[in-house]
C-alpha cells in the first residue's frame, strides 16, 4: 500500500478499535441491547468503508500492474473470490 | 442480559479485539491487501455472529416481557428498525 | 396477512417483475454489464422492501399473537432462523 | 458479453422470474409469511449469483481491455462504484 493510504487505514483501524471499547463498556454495564446493536452496526459499517479504502488501493496498484504483466486471470480470479468472500 | 450470555459476548468480543490486532499488524507489516480484506471479512462475520446472540437474549426477555406488558407497538417498532438497520 | 398489506405486497411484486423484465431486455441487447448490474442491485433491493413489510405484518400478527398464546419459543426460534438466513 | 455467458445469464434470469412467481402465488394464497420470506431470501442470493456471472464476464473483458488502453482510471473507479452499490 502506498504510504499515506497505509497511514488513512490505520488511523480509521484505530477508531474501530476505540468504538469496540465502548461496546466493551456498554455490554459491561449491560445497557439496553437494541442500543448495542445499533453501535456493533455501525463498527461493521466503519470495517466495510476501510475496506473500500484497500480495495481501491489494490486495484489501482496491484490489480492494473498484473494486468498489464499478463497475469489477467490470477488477479481476477482473486477479486472475484473476494466479492463471493464479501458477500459471505 | 443473563449473566452466562453476557460472558459469552464477552468473549466473543475479546476474540474479535484480538482478531483486529492481527489485522493492524497486517497492514503495518505491508500485507498483501487480498489477504488483509479476507482477515477484516472474517471479523465483520464474527460481530455478526455475536449480534446474533444478543438479538436472541433482546427476543427471549425484553420482546416477549414487552409483549405481555402490552408494549407491542414499541418493541415490533424497534425490531424493524433495527432489521433495517442491519441492512443498511 | 391483512388484505390491504397483501395488496401493498402484490403492487411491489408486480412492480419487480416489471423491472426484472427491463433487465431481460438489457441483457438480450446487450447492454453494458455495469449498467445491468446497477439495474440488478435495485431489483435485490426493491425485494428488500418488500421482505420488510411482510416481516412487518408477521411481527405485528403472528409473532404478538403467538407470545399472547405461550408459543414464545416456537415464534422466535422461527425469528432468528428468519434472521440469520437473511444474512446468508 | 460473449455468447454462452450470455445464453447463461438468461437461463438463470428464468428460473428467477420463474421463483417470482412462485412467490406471487405465495402470497395470493396467504402462505404463512416465513415460509414466504425463506423463498424471497432464495431469489435475492439467485440474483446475486447471477449478478457474479455477469461481474466475472464484466472483469474479464472490458476490464482487461481497458487496463490495456489505458483507461486505467474509468474501468477502476466504475468498479469502485459496483462495490459501494453492492453493499448499499
Amino acid at each position: 500500500m502506498q504510504p499515506e493510504k497505509q497511514q488513512d487505514v490505520l488511523k480509521r483501524l484505530a477508531f474501530i478499535e476505540g468504538h469496540l471499547q465502548g461496546v466493551r463498556r456498554m455490554i459491561e454495564e449491560d445497557k439496553y441491547c437494541v442500543d448495542v446493536l445499533k453501535q456493533t452496526f455501525a463498527v461493521r459499517r466503519a470495517i466495510e468503508k476501510m475496506e473500500q479504502l484497500m480495495l481501491d488501493g489494490h486495484l489501482h496498484n496491484c490489480v492494473v500492474e498484473g494486468i498489464k504483466d499478463g497475469r489477467d486471470d490470477q488477479v481476477i480470479d482473486e477479486l472475484l473470490d473476494l466479492y463471493e468472500l464479501a458477500n459471505r
